[in-house]
């Protein structure tokens, strides 16, 4: 049995049948519909998180399968003082996988160090989100048909986004890849992924503080949030916050294949004139984000579909 | 595609063949019980309303599909500033259909402008609520055979209850209707109304301040509730509450085919003494609203059962 | 129709087929796995317990059933001052089944006396809490093969603890049982239930207040909670809460056949440490609480699988 606990745990060749898996279901969604009947996903959710609660829940329904469990911690037995550990056990009486989100780091490793089925990392703190990842690399290989030869530009607050730390190490594993790094200097991205990750995989990287100098050599835009209270003062906050809000003109700078993605919600960073433009995936990207789970949720429980 | 906004969407023609559907349904439920395998309704509820929220869900799971959702804005994306067009883009890719119930008017407009999938106005601010008028006409046409030739009395705050507001503007098409606006001066029906919609269309109507002025000569009494803060005075209050308040010996003036509906929750408008009387329905009525949501949700669907 | 309000609801025959057909479930979930095709369960949750909600959930999805319903207060109709028993008589449109968990004693019933639908008590106050008691009964019976012949520790909170209460009134009615109650003097077990239970039903037992003096003797230990509020002073509180927490070492002193129940969930009353020991079936236990749930809600449904 195994679990998904950061974006790394999968080999490459994992991932790739993964997402051969992923885009078999895109084809062929009739031939899944009963995959995991009478299986049930327990989706536990210590902090609210809609978007991802809801496409686990979808996954599964699209199996066939049934879902049960809570959407905060209110609700939860954590209120009386229950151990992660313990809630996991109990509920492995109840359900055959587990999608669990917790505000705490590594509060899912210590679930599935106790758990008797699979338990998939929804989210724990700002420390790793794998299925959003998961769901980015299919959306690159969908829409592009490849993971490496891509220049990828990576957009706003690269400190604290921690879907772009988990993106570039999920990537760096992939040949011929360029990164423009594109934030203010409060918010570039920390040294030990520049060091650690992409030096040391002789990854070249270039860091830019406006989006224009990066569009026109980009075959990815991914977009992130950049949060006003993120910024050292009000000055700096009002003088750059337009180099990372993508409108219809900076679109103009890009080239017609260059695609958009945003692990969404989005609130401004993203103008909604860019929506109708064909460039932009990141409706797709969730999508996308439904069928990798489905082959996630297949994998972890060990179910072939011929 | 399309969606249902008000309770208006529907034309005289339409709407009977979606009533003769939820009488079919009534008949033979099991004829539909699989109609909707494998489709997802998604309940988007940004305020709660259990009733109004498991009436879709119950429709949905007897037609053999499954549910997901939230029932409160606190575990929703809304709390990460997302918009509501932004929501329902990200909720298509997880379900076929959607109910949405928001505090704020027109938010399911908004949703249905930019959605590729059905959506249903469960209920938007103090705006319209068409689920409960389909089903108030559902009951009233099945236990009376017919929607024109009726004396229907309103009772308590026409002012500001919209359940009332759209169940006159929905039977305002049918033909010889009287209506019998019962309420104390300051919960009058508005003016808009009694213009707009009763005088324009020439539907005779009376005002009354007291229920057993109305109660012989009604076909039908739908009561809502008057709530104590709606009133200018306390002495008003005190003066006037029992007017609106129907218990067993007021039911001795109506006639014995006078049929009571109450769009429910009931707080203490109808005295639980009537409960047993055949011609309370108010319990009927909620019955009838999972038999229009059946038809409704496989009309926004396109899906017909033979 | 019938309900579950108390775990005196069945009669030991009653209770004996229940028992029987959950080993059954056990035994052949498949044969069980669509017996409730097309029902639903309405879990109807005024104040939050996961662990309860979502094992009456896994039940009823295990028999092919499906759910809806609410897990607090804030989301219900109770808000707006609606009644029980009209709640009740609403959510029965709605659904075939209810498990309602109220923080009000006496609520269920009030519920259960209008219903036309088979009520579930899954708690009410500090009152009742039948499907615990099944679920201990099913665990002591599946494991000993008996539910007489044995002697039980109860430890802890005797004096608050519901769960206590109600097994020791739903095993006094077996032959050839002796109870230790383990407890500080001011969590002792209440006068009402040493006279006129235990007593009464000639069903010997003795009082002590260190678990070491009654481990070696025992078939059974039933864990529960000692809150610290519970005490009078905390100097009582420090010199004796050791006393009721089991760890390895107080495990060297009981049988090798010694079983250990809890209700959970669990504080620190147990050791972690005693998790692995064969004799700790508190994980079991929450297995079984889903099978005697399914034989339950198939016994109130009047379904019999052949």
């Amino acid at each position: 049995m195994r679990h998904l606990m950061s974006p790394l745990d999968f080999s490459v060749e994992e991932l790739d049948k993964l997402l051969d898996l992923a885009n078999d279901i895109e084809k062929y969604p009739e031939k899944y519909a009963h995959a995991c009947a009478g299986k049930k996903l327990a989706t536990l959710f210590y902090e609210p998180s809609t978007r991802t609660r809801l496409s686990h829940e979808a996954a599964m329904l699209n199996l066939g399968g049934s879902v049960l469990g809570f959407s905060s911690a209110d609700s939860s037995s954590a209120a009386k003082g229950e151990s992660v550990s313990d809630t996991i056990r109990t509920v492995a009486c109840y359900a055959d996988i587990v999608a669990m989100r917790h505000p705490k780091e590594g509060a899912p490793m210590v679930a599935a160090a106790h758990s008797s089925i699979p338990i998939i990392n929804a989210g724990d703190g700002g420390h790793q989100h794998p299925t959003q990842t998961l769901t980015d690399l299919l959306t690159i290989r969908s829409l592009k048909g490849r993971l490496g030869n891509l220049t990828i530009g990576l957009c706003g607050d690269l400190k604290f986004g921690r879907t772009v730390h988990s993106l570039i190490q999920a990537l760096v594993r992939y040949d011929n890849l360029n990164f423009v790094l594109i934030s203010p200097e409060e918010l570039r991205l920390p040294t030990y992924i520049r060091h650690d990750v992409l030096r040391r995989n002789h990854v070249p990287y270039k860091e830019v503080v406006r989006m224009e100098e990066a569009l026109p050599e980009l075959d990815i835009l991914y977009m992130t949030r950049v949060q006003k209270e993120r910024f050292f003062n009000e000055e700096d906050y009002v003088r750059m916050k337009d180099f990372y809000i993508l409108d219809k003109k900076k679109m103009e700078l890009a080239g017609k294949d260059m695609l958009v993605l945003h692990p969404l919600p989005r609130v401004n960073e993203i103008s909604v004139e860019v929506d109708d433009d064909p460039r932009a995936v990141y409706f797709k990207q969730a999508k996308y984000g439904v069928y990798v789970r489905m082959a996630l949720i297949l994998t972890l429980l060990g179910i072939h579909v011929d």
